[in-house]
């Protein structure tokens, strides 16, 4: 059993922590924390080993009343593998702590490329991870692009991919952000960050335009790839329909944005509602000439969980890409 | 077993049929559609005989290749108890329906209080109920006001109550609901009928006041109620801390609305991420000579689905007030 | 002088009168409304004759003590060209209306292009309405993208304009629109119909994708146009400095987005906050091969208003295209 | 004439300028703003003396091509009262800055209490400014308060005031606050400041409870005032006809919220769309035995500018309240 920590218990922490108690091969060393709060409580009760983030702050959850089991050092060597899930730039921070403890750490998409050895996403370059001290699995809206960029370059050639990316303000509980009102162009340049990103994973030619708007639920792309070679929709929808992490929406299903993805997710039992699959809308998809069209839906705060578990067997060299993600699927019952 | 069928199968509908399968004196009869949307097409999925609630649209579902068992009138021959879960004013004209087939009905809190013979609350007046034919369950909001005011009444006298309800625009999937960025006061003049609504249930003096807002998570409410005895801040905390469909939030949670309330339901499993209680926060719970101020939140999606379950055995004559909830609460895992 | 009327009295209506209002060769020869709301009684205090757009509701008017001049047929007799400024789909029933009184009618862009012979917009088009009996200024989005299109085809070639429109749900005031919180592919299905609309007054090659979210303030638009021949960011920029309609962002003023905007417009002491001209983010204007990028604000309210001006003198045959755009921006203020 | 400088051009110093401009008594010495953004280059098109309220940012100004006049210091001698509108916890920093040049200092309401001698509103105590060095002009949510409080309180008696503030989020242009789908009890503690920030300015018994919403243009305020003595609806809207900065809004104009309002405004040819009167719905307006209920929108952007230009002449012993008053109103147009 592979013994993985997990360092940081928010928003993507604790999704991997319960994806990876899911998997039969690994199991959760414990989960690291800053403050006790009411997901801290939560760690405590799923069983879930509990440590302190910052020695100095222990105190804070003995008067809480939130047991802990140590501090983060304790946790990183007691792991194999630890996946770094803090907040955007406190990875870099930590990493000479892993290196301290010569323990194979994950990042997450929100640091820069240059965190880890290598940037990753299962679906398009699973194997440069294989023994890497460092890996970092790619943001949710890289992960997404890569997932669909991926097949279509592998079967047709992908000449260009341009994509607008809506993106939500931010999180559900993410009181503090904004808009409220506002379309905003974010960045103002053109082209975003987005497209070098997915260059990091997947060698394609991709130019991202992104917005960020007053949603919480998931980002929505719209995407263009301009293919090397003929493909009708019909032939695009059933290339997707072979993956497992694309998910098509049922035109018949009546689902119009993210607030009814979610609520399928939630009426399908989903934890969290979560959406670990794109969420393309079948009928978006059209050719037209080598144009090829659609939108799809990133679920933020879920679609990189596998990813993540994934990148777990990768860097400890147990299983190939295909026998990852089959398990990791299989586990968590991915595939809608 | 009781058979209930639920006609109309959409937000409340489903998860009362959920909650009644999870009942063990209770079992799902069928449920009625309108439409083969993703709803229709979840409650083939989760095993519920599914019926056409309107005769002329079999051949939709036909068409959308989602297989029903018959139309509504034979789920209402087949049920002990029909719960009526229609979008609003459609309760009423399905009445006669349900009386042709002589066969128990109940409504939900949209429908006009002259739909039903009672109107129904568990906590408040779940005997009234007994033997009825046609019971209206009260909406939301007024169940979550009658919840404390109900305990207030018995122990310390409720001279005057002053509620100002800040409602949501709709619910997360209704995405033709306003407003986008407004602060509607709804109605526009005070008081706002969920006074009298209130009083259906409990004869208590209440004036409300309304407003409508941009969000989608929960109704919260501003409260202040004048006692007609003295009590403590912490006389009122221990009071509520009894009552099993309160839940007390605690101040070290660090949960500051709706969103992080929502999180903390996912955190817990709880389906749909439901919170069945009324959230109280507790450090809002104050006392300035007799004057009780507090604020709660209400999921407006599920706080009724116990009520349903409760309303289904009074309309049996089966239990009594403590052995329904008491029976609904262990069996939905009610109680945080 | 031109006799206008103006039937619809409500966001374009309005703006459209005062527009009218500040010409030199027209006046308002009154304006027609449905309801004595706030807006009619503006009308009154504007001193616009106010006419009943309802014979059947002269009554209401009265009762609310709001005086009128008749009903729209005395208004249409009294024009020489009607600006129909009714909601989507009462125009094409008006026009019935218009021919039985001789009057050139204007229509919106919420009409299907049917409703008239031809639709227009100054900058693409002018030209064709001349001498029309019926004429449709198309919408807003429209509009603002002819506006850029058209300098691009004469002076590079359009080889295809991909475009991809973030719009908002609703005006300011319409707060019965949503969405509340949800990012809508809408319509679901790619290219929208946004396209079709363009080329109804320029013959461009392009695919368009609508988005609908909880915004209010303004359309932001994400356009990708592959050009015929080379092009420099500069290029362009020089090219659309030279179009009075356009606006092109300083990138020291720090604007963000459609709130620093409107913010500005208010500023410079705009009528309503109105931005006519499209806002270009002039940073993000950037060609990589001969593909260009660039992100622009539509302000729904407003851009179509000095289109509609326009239309006036058209129909009219009273100018040619640069003089009537010319006298139409003099008076107005247009040209940030 | 008074010279006044206004240190801070953001939302509300722009205002105080506008308005400091328009009255017969007064001139803009100048304005000092931080950076040379778009509201910078504004103050330069007004032709308003521009100064760099920080000393090492004059280089920027040159940079981005803005002139300016020198820095805060010399702006500070200038003038005879100096506005600080400056961020919250800011103007506290300024104060000694404004004591050593002995020059006579408003700060705003986003300051605590102690950062000057006296804190005021017009109409509640004008007269406790006479000649102080600092004055804090109460916040828009107090400020409103106090204005239908003391008419309230001086013909009735005030036996309890009990108000929930439903707050907006953040202003149109503040694209960086939150939340964007949340309804925050804020702060989760009742009372909030905002009745003891009225008490400031008025001695009456004040409960007060907020929330903070997803809603940009104004503050909407349920209010309920036990009265000493007996009282009809009529009777209320007859004391606040009387009170020229108390707008009533017209049940038959059929405005239903702050959008509305925000039309009403522009509409009007406000400029930027400003209601610097309480906006109180006619129709809400309700006495039940002694309790008076009613709905209020505040404009937070602009309710205490009046009130500056008052402070402006208290402190300059030039006015008094009535004469002030009453120059301000005319000189804004003040009174819908």
């Amino acid at each position: 059993m592979l013994r993985v920590g997990v360092n940081g218990y928010g928003t993507i922490g604790k999704r991997v922590a319960d994806a990876v108690r899911a998997q039969p091969d690994m199991e959760v060393a414990g989960v690291a924390k800053t403050r006790p709060n009411f997901e801290a409580q939560g760690a405590v009760r799923e069983g879930y080993p509990l440590y302190a983030a910052i020695d100095e702050r222990v105190d804070r959850f003995e008067e809480a009343g939130v047991p802990i089991d140590g501090t983060v050092d304790e946790l990183i060597d007691d792991s194999d593998v630890v996946v770094d899930a803090t907040p955007s730039g406190i990875g870099a921070e930590n990493r000479p702590l892993y290196e301290s403890h010569d323990t194979p750490a994950l990042f997450q998409g929100g640091e820069d490329a240059d965190v880890a050895d290598v940037s990753f996403t299962a679906r398009a370059n699973y194997a440069d991870a294989t023994g890497a001290d460092a890996v970092r699995v790619v943001s949710c809206n890289t992960t997404g692009l890569a997932r669909i960029l991926a097949p279509l370059d592998e079967t047709y050639g992908v000449e260009k991919a341009r994509v607008t990316l809506v993106r939500r303000g931010g999180d559900p509980s993410q009181t503090g952000r904004g808009p409220i009102n506002d379309i905003l162009p974010n960045p103002t340049t053109i082209p975003s960050h987005h497209g070098p990103d997915v260059q990091t994973v997947l060698d394609v030619p991709i130019d991202t335009a992104g917005f960020k708007v007053p949603a919480t639920l998931m980002h929505v792309h719209s995407v263009n790839v301009t293919l090397e070679s003929d493909a009708t929709g019909d032939d695009v929808r059933e290339l997707f329909a072979d993956e497992n992490r694309l998910f098509l929406v049922d035109p018949d299903a009546g689902i119009d944005g993210a607030g009814k993805l979610k609520e399928y997710a939630m009426d399908r039992g989903r934890p969290r509602a979560d959406l670990w699959e794109n969420c393309i809308w079948s009928e978006s998809i059209t050719v037209e000439d080598r144009d090829l069209y659609l939108f799809q839906g990133i679920h933020q705060e879920s679609d990189v969980v596998p990813e993540n578990v994934d990148a777990v067997r990768a860097v400890a060299g147990v299983a190939d890409a295909d026998e990852s993600m089959a398990t990791t699927d299989e586990a968590l019952g991915i595939g809608l």
